[in-house]
């Protein structure tokens, strides 16, 4: 039985994968060191991302072949504008961030990259190409939390991140990137092929970097 | 004030209008003697139809530039593979049309034409051009329903297609008829300017024409 | 080696494809007895068809991954808008028609059909989908004009519609025709996979019946 | 008589302008002191910018609604991958820089940033929302070449930079830099109205910021 592709894609970026996932970010996250304006500008940043993420499925199931596929996009959409949103916004609060503030800020160029590269490649592409630009977010954050709650230089006691890590590496979120897994699987067994891993690694690449890009902003704001 | 955004695209549409809203299959349908067989034919076509429908709403996601305009597609996804595509396979059920049977049925080329005429405007256009192009269905059978209610040809009792009809003029659906009129209003009003009321008149004369044409088919089957 | 796509396409779609490429329209055309108003209805429409087909390849540029590939889709947006609808609007003037008022003709029910599914095909799917959904029109021209060219029942002499025999069997298009079918096979080897023939061939199907339809709305005018 | 769109749309772009069009990078190659590194860098990255730059063209082929909007579009595809593109490779030979590496080099942030925000415009809205996002580009180059040639601080002799001063600069670009301009007028007359003016002046700005941030980009290759 061939790798699930998500694996596949992973190997296949090399160390562009723990460059994101491993990032200095993350790590002081983990340790409860990250500087507060890191933070706080990677949270406001992540507001709008989550805009742009609901538009992507809602442009996956405008590109579904099937009602199950049309489902699974719109589970999406609604898990991000009725649930997401909502936690992130009371969230933030607690960090202090006026939610109309967060919602009026400017898009940072990191944001802009990430976001509309995702949108492209499922426009000129098909839904594989839009899934597999998605995954290094959707799989990626679950794998980071996972890591993290597994090194033993992870602090959690005192640690002000502790609640971003602990839902990133619990089982909602776990159960929500499996899916994201299987359905990568499921799209590459009905639209794939090999001669398409190139192109799709390529793509899974370019995007993990602009993850990468999206942690440095969040750092470059507590220089 | 400005006539609504929907009054003067009907008035602009002319005899194009009624030749929908009171085609042969809406009189007939209401008086009851509607073949069974045109019947049936519509209802299949309605089906594949309602798919493409979810799919406009699911592009209306990734078109929007505010949280409430996404909203409000989402919601338009919902009622279509949440409640409407239920009903519709429950109603097609008490017709003894097979769901598996309807989901498997080629697309009658009047099913293409529209449905794939409002995704065109959608893309080429914005999200207006697309509520633009939606507006006769959506709105349209609410008005069809309605005005055949008061007709006093209609008849209700004993007329197989009743409960068409009454679904058509209940108070749910008219409520959402009138909250399409509402944002084809405020689509105007953001994106509008009387400049582009003359293709936006274009657009849905011609999304009107395929709509009569969409009834036809389903007369045509009886022949 | 594998048979080319076209070809599997062609025998996937089973009665399908003659259906299409000897559709009485055709037949009668190669005869020379086809209504003039039939003739003339099917111009119209395909000046209108013409101006999509141009879209449909300005998509494919945006679709496009390489420059190679942005090029022959550059060049067909150049055979179209710089040779196809200037030689269209000098011959429709030679049966009389005037280029204003074909401009101004309303799109058939079967012009929107075909021409809005190849451009949904198109967006919702990948650039394989797209040329998939064009070949019927392309490469089947050259078929249709190549195939009847053998018969013996055409009739050349005094045919009202020889030139039309004659430019699609001529070696210009039958060149166009012949990298339109290479196209599809290095699409398919750079993106496909056997995983997506049964889809594919599906498209190709309903795209080929809605060429048929559009034969069939010439007929239709000369009724 | 209104004032120009795109003079509206500078005016209400406010210090962001500026900070664009006499960009640290713009002023030390008008000095011809830019490092040559930062040139070479804005080089290769000019040249993967302008692969989107014509898909975006290819977009805005689709996103027609006349032959003469096909026809402006087309063009400006074929002066990217008839001229420019060719006048880049043999601009960046001249630079030292092969060009199968230019082509292989991985895309910077702000190129994605700016090319993708640019094609979402376009697909999120209609084509007037696609201009209004390339029209930093297109026009604004024309207006830093026209405005550092005044500039007294402005060296020619022995500026290595001199002949892409003198490209923009030149009767040829200001030709198609006045077009984009009319076009945006003449769009915003059909498409248009007030009310749209505040989207897109925030469109414009968040490009023009990207463009700044892709000079940007080119500097920080000099540290």
């Amino acid at each position: 039985m061939a790798a699930p592709l998500f694996d596949r894609l992973v190997a296949a970026a090399g160390a562009t994968w723990p460059a994101y996932t491993r990032h200095d970010f993350v790590l002081r996250l983990a340790a409860g060191d990250l500087p507060e304006a890191a933070f706080r500008r990677y949270l406001i940043q992540d507001y709008l991302f989550l805009l742009h993420f609901a538009r992507a499925w809602g442009l996956a199931i405008y590109k579904s072949d099937t009602l199950s596929e049309m489902r699974r996009a719109q589970g999406l959409v609604a898990a991000t504008l009725d649930v997401e949103i909502g936690l992130h916004v009371e969230y933030c609060r607690g960090w202090g961030i006026d939610p109309a503030a967060m919602a009026a800020a400017p898009e940072a160029m990191a944001t802009v990259a990430y976001t509309r590269y995702v949108l492209d490649r499922g426009l000129a592409g098909d839904r594989l190409d839009l899934e597999v630009a998605l995954a290094p977010c959707i799989v990626g954050y679950a794998e980071i939390a996972a890591e993290r709650m597994t090194d033993p230089v992870t602090r959690l006691d005192g640690n002000p991140y502790r609640s971003w890590l602990e839902m990133y590496a619990g089982a909602d979120y776990r159960a929500l990137a499996d899916e994201a897994k299987a359905a990568l699987d499921a799209q590459f067994a009905r639209r794939g092929g090999e001669a398409r891993f190139p192109a799709l690694a390529a793509s899974f690449a370019a995007a993990t970097r602009l993850e990468a890009d999206f942690w440095q902003m969040g750092l470059d704001a507590a220089r």
